[in-house]
């Protein structure tokens, strides 16, 4: 599909399931994940509607037999209706509530129905931590594959390897029976000639696992790739993409998340992690009748997944809480986040007792801090925090240009190949730095380790004096000529992340955002720690150190430079608040450091913002049009429903349906002629007074339906909407009664009304369209696209690129 | 006032101001603080209503000037339009943000106006982390007072008093400067007539403290009283009580919390610490006009201010945000999230540097186990679970029994008996027994405690076996008698709290629930884990210690028990969930314990759910009839609009304005006749077709005003909501034209759309009232009390418990 592939959709237009989904920028060769069974269109299939006006519930024999199967369901890129599928949820609620005092069973089901939503959450718990503990074990023996073999079984990575040998404590990484390709193949390591096959090897591995990473999405699952997030925000907020939280999308991307990840490309796992988690919650939604026909209960059951997928990728259950309450949810009553926090400490403890990173140690990066912070080191962390900002506002803008150039041009059309050039060119710039070559959150943990006495590692050579050590503190110290060294590549490093990450986000594998952000913001601080450290240790008599560093105290840590790095540039990048804070409390596990975490990070929103206020998933939801309604961002423009609603002044008079007066032949014309998906019932065209409102899909299944099965149904009968059809000669044929599908209760506006409260309606009550009236006559219909189309138009956006119903 | 003073609201009435406001049951014999200046009459009584369906406002020159004095403003006792509120809110600052690019003073103005909530969060944490640290140490030294006095200077509190001395670490509270009341008197401390002596001065004490506490609320701030979290539930749900946050309320809160806490009765400082949290930031906020004149801003500062409460009552920044997301808060969105993150980070921190406790912990109750927990110890936790709901769900009741009696009979008009005899029977019950002595944040310390090695309290007196003993680890020991008297003593206070604390929660003195709650909890803890550990000790043969549990290991923790207990109990009292267990976890810090605390406070709330669904807030708010919409509890009644809206169907028809037809004489009538505190404006009778909401109050000031300022303004004045009135004849006097005051965008909703929808509606917009339509034509409306109502009579209670409009 080239260019013209990329259509407008346009206004109400209900035929969008024709629309193709734009997948992170991707264009669209890929097959439309046409292997994955349609999940979604199964769950919201045969379930009826009952909610909004419809009083004949109660009547029924069966509360889950189904007058009319597709009767309030869904097309594929629609939105859903938040206030229809809950009023349709309480029904059921009431229907077994009521059910329950008539027989035991019916009060076992009532019990079992109230409690499974805790066995769901148990459930997605253990699958997402142990899917979490299957993906960290695999990438983590792939990317040492890329290094060597363990010859005591190939199945061992190297850490693993060296457990079983008897080499002593300093030498772990050394033992005999790991071996790096030039010595299985050389037998020997050493030399130029051993350098440059390990090279050779470590380059032809990464290329093997992306191209094989990008094949599978490919071929099998499209909606695998990129983090996922953004499109999950935009399904929680209400949005249907059949098949995006499928069963073939989460073997997929479990699969080539460990690729990816193990290629070495500048990327990380926790989005993804968190796209794996919530197909595990849509999946095991369809145990629970409950939950697979609800679509909106269904969405409370994603947002909890979503925060046992942040768990699992950071061991931090009440940050990836708040991470799904601040940054992923749309609708997230208490209920959900009690429940949110059950499936995150499940997850989390699952994947302890998996033990991926063999220390028993529940978070990602463990870092145990000696030393208070003094007053005056805000003033660095301030810095890091405008380096956040800058580096989030520029990373945002950069990565979107390349994706939308990607977008528009023929870079899409060949996302193997990018694929292979951006692994080929990391690969080939990663292999000769050290600390670009480990992997990327190993190098995160050890930037933010503090040094200890027994560190051996290039960035703790520090020139010891033991004379001056009391104890387990180390007092600041000279830096040795390995610390220089390891300042230099690191400086390099962080040249090589800020750039190739720019180039990686948005390709055609899984990818997060978080661990690159974090380790470039880790080596920044790192940087800028040792410095500060140097400094005071040079220049204590200077006033700004007198007082609390004096000669011989320990008084900066390199390391929580780093970690505050860290959380500046992953605020820059995502614009995360509380749950950032929460998320890295929780990796150091004391109270003590969230002050300059909290400084940094609200230095660095504030900084990013008032370059551009969007964050990257934001960002990426507008670049690929979806109909996203963000409910962080204030409406202030100063317009009024008159102005947004269809029809406009010069268009021609909107589309509606008598109460009683219309033949099938008539509706169907309308059908036909219109794309509209939903039509008001007015009582007469001359009057105007609204009765109620009906779905296009379901007048089609229903006058199909009527056609095939009842008798007397023809082109000119009449269709009825109301309780009392009026008398017509006994020579006609008979009437059509469609109260039932007839929505009494449609939401409605004045047109004077500030669009600042229709904004904050459709927001808050989750509508997909509402109707304006003036003087009780009805006047237009304001759909949630054209709200979309609206704000974008206000923000001086292109009001089109907002694609979806 | 006696009982007939007890009066029912009627239906939209709009004379409530003359209500008076029951707070906690008491009778009201106090003046109404007419002592506290009317701080919030003084914010909003100056403010113009420029929102709703309001044009006028873009072209007025000055947007600070106020058309109309009191125009736009709420009566006491009544309930905020939050939709009004954050529309006024959105001009200003368009207002704002459009002349910022005039002038480079606009534009400071731009932005110290958007760093104003900064500035004010901070000082709202300083201000509360100050007050919090002066409460502790004044509460900490008068507690002391009550058993003796230093003489190294009568200002040290005893553990003060003995830092000075000399003595030795075990000896500490045993030094010569600090004299007990019979040291000092008599000269020894020995013998029963010394013992009677420190016995007559503690009960003296306490009942000194207490006397005074409630005499000071009596006689100056009667709202100073209770816990205040119910009412700050409903303040910040959009009540207006006026004077309930004002700084006399502050004062008298403060200096009687510390007597309260001082007097030994069983009530904590947790829940008044909120109260005062909140009056700091609402006195606060008349240093900004962006807070000072705007009910919803201000509501969302004093969600703000209620999470630094919580922050400082514990020391947990991150439950406090989390409790008052979870508990408090009605209207919360992602911004205040973060800011009152900040709040509470900055009280806490405020509170630390001041250091209460004398420990530079940041917490109230540190604690450190050493040993993880099995998972067989979760029959024992999840038995305290039970516990902690039945505790629960038995308190409420009993507490609501006890405050409805003493509101409905002579026993509430003697506020200060009361008082006495529970402080003199709890301090003559508490003074023999050791435990119940102590203050209750000290018993819940020593409880929580792990037993060391050196510690010499009587519950740590185990038979030591130094033989079996390596390192740090203290395997599971024979019980001491210490232990055994110390169980009897436990179990004693544990049936004198439980009971004692039903009739203190309640009185007229500032009382707080979480840290009797804690106690009991604690003690119930403490109790089953010393079983379980002797259990283990004396039988680790038995099949379910094999494994885990063998000689001379440590592996119960009976602290944690302590702690478990405590959890379940408060949660059982407050139906806490989230915020339960993250304050718990910030207390110890160790992610390893959320577990066990997770299935504590899961099962008591299902245990205390199951036998009534409303926690102690609820349950107070619904006692003293306050109009507070729930957010948590579903509404899952197959009623309709029809059905709950006015008029009823034998009711006189609805009292309606006509947009252009009635005199000042016509709505002058209608107005007194009727007390509605609103009224539809429709096209004329016949049509019914509505075209906007007038409220009573702008009615008449505008009126009063036109009268007093416009020329030729009569009685037989037509009044014309319309834009072009319609031409009258040159005799009739002038036209007073009203569309200013018109509300052009009411909310409507269908006859037929379920009651489900619109107490959702209500819930989330935050609506005062919603008038009713059929078919286009106005039929009636529901108030925000209406809704109340009929929830309350759908669950089979009073619908005249709801008293304020």
């Amino acid at each position: 599909m080239d260019q013209k592939g990329y259509r407008r959709g346009s206004f109400q237009s209900a035929t969008s399931d024709e629309d193709m989904l734009e997948i992170a920028g991707a264009s669209m060769d890929f097959s439309m994940a046409d292997d994955d069974p349609p999940l979604d269109r199964e769950m919201g299939g045969f379930s009826s509607y009952n909610g909004g006006g419809m009083n004949g519930t109660s009547t029924m024999m069966d509360f889950l037999e189904e007058p009319l199967p597709g009767v309030g369901t869904y097309e594929d890129f629609n939105t859903i209706d938040w206030v229809r599928e809950k009023s349709r949820d309480r029904d059921r609620h009431r229907e077994i509530t009521n059910r329950s005092k008539e027989s035991t069973w019916a009060l076992l089901h009532s019990v079992s129905d109230a409690f499974s939503g805790w066995l769901l959450m148990l459930l997605i718990g253990l699958l997402a931590g142990s899917l979490a503990g299957l993906i960290d074990i695999s990438a983590h023996w792939m990317t040492d594959l890329k290094e060597g073999v363990c010859l005591a079984g190939f199945w061992f990575n190297h850490e693993h390897c060296c457990w079983k040998s008897n080499t002593t404590f300093t030498d772990r990484d050394k033992c005999p029976e790991w071996k790096s390709w030039s010595q299985l193949i050389l037998g020997h390591g050493e030399g130029a000639f051993a350098y440059i096959l390990n090279y050779f090897m470590y380059v032809i591995w990464a290329l093997m696992f992306s191209l094989l990473a990008v094949l599978l999405v490919k071929g099998f699952a499209p909606y695998a790739c990129g983090s996922g997030i953004p499109e999950i925000k935009t399904i929680l907020s209400g949005f249907i993409i059949r098949g995006y939280l499928g069963k073939w999308t989460l073997v997929i991307k479990t699969i080539t998340l460990v690729l990816a990840v193990s290629s070495g490309l500048s990327l990380g796992k926790e989005g993804p992690l968190v796209h794996v988690a919530c197909c595990c919650g849509n999946i095991l939604c369809h145990l629970f009748t409950k939950y697979r026909k609800n679509e909106a209960k269904r969405r409370e059951v994603l947002s909890a997944a979503a925060a046992a997928g942040v768990s699992v990728a950071f061991g931090a259950p009440i940050g990836g809480v708040l991470f799904s309450l601040e940054e992923v949810s749309y609708y997230f009553p208490l209920k959900t986040l009690w429940r949110s926090f059950f499936a995150a400490l499940v997850a989390a403890f699952t994947l302890r007792s998996i033990n991926p990173f063999g220390n028993s140690r529940l978070v990602l990066f463990y870092v145990e801090f000696h030393m208070p912070w003094h007053l005056l080191e805000l003033v660095p962390f301030i810095l890091l925090g405008i380096f956040g900002g800058l580096w989030g506002a520029f990373f945002i803008r950069s990565n979107i240009a390349w994706c939308r150039r990607r977008k528009t041009t023929r870079l899409g059309k060949y996302p193997v190949l990018e694929v292979f050039v951006v692994t080929a060119i990391t690969a080939i710039l990663a292999f000769p730095n050290e600390y670009t070559r480990m992997s990327t959150s190993e190098l995160i943990s050890e930037l933010f380790n503090d040094c200890g006495i027994l560190d051996s590692s290039q960035l703790c050579e520090y020139v010891n004096d033991f004379n001056s050590t009391k104890g387990d503190d180390l007092p600041d110290r000279a830096a040795g000529p390995g610390v220089y060294t390891a300042m230099w590549q690191l400086a390099l490093a962080l040249i090589m992340k800020v750039f190739i990450t720019i180039f990686t986000f948005g390709m055609k594998v899984p990818s997060g955002l978080f661990i690159p952000s974090m380790a470039v913001g880790a080596i920044a601080g790192r940087l800028l720690g040792v410095a500060v450290e140097q400094l005071a240790f040079y220049h204590h008599d200077w006033a700004i150190f007198s007082g609390w560093c004096s000669q011989g105290a320990d008084c900066i840590t390199p390391g929580l430079y780093a970690m505050v790095g860290a959380a500046a540039c992953l605020g820059g990048v995502t614009r995360m608040t509380v749950s950032l804070v929460v998320i890295m409390f929780e990796l150091t596990g004391g109270l003590e450091y969230i002050v300059p975490l909290m400084a940094a990070a609200m230095t660095s929103k504030w900084v990013a913002d008032a370059i551009g206020r969007e964050g990257i998933y934001d960002a990426h939801i507008r670049l690929n049009g979806y109909p996203f309604l963000e409910a962080k961002e204030e409406f202030s423009h100063k317009t009024r429903a008159m102005d947004v609603m269809r029809p406009r002044k010069n268009d021609p008079p909107l589309t509606v349906i008598t109460q009683d007066s219309m033949t099938v032949e008539d509706v169907e014309t309308i059908v036909t002629k219109t794309t509209y998906s939903g039509y008001p019932v007015v009582v007469s065209r001359a009057s105007q007074r609204l009765v109620g409102f009906v779905l296009r899909r379901d007048l089609i299944i229903s006058i199909e339906n009527a056609r095939k099965k009842q008798d007397g149904i023809v082109s000119t009968s009449v269709i009825c909407f109301t309780d009392y059809c009026p008398p017509l000669p006994p020579s006609s044929p008979s009437v059509l009664k469609l109260r039932s599908i007839l929505d009494l209760s449609p939401f409605t506006v004045t047109d004077e009304t500030p669009m600042e409260i229709v904004v904050d309606i459709f927001r808050k009550l989750g509508l997909r369209q509402c109707l304006v009236t003036h003087n009780g006559k009805l006047l237009g219909i304001i759909t949630k696209k054209d709200v979309l189309k609206h704000i974008a138009q206000m923000a001086n956006q292109d009001p089109n690129s907002i694609l979806f119903n």
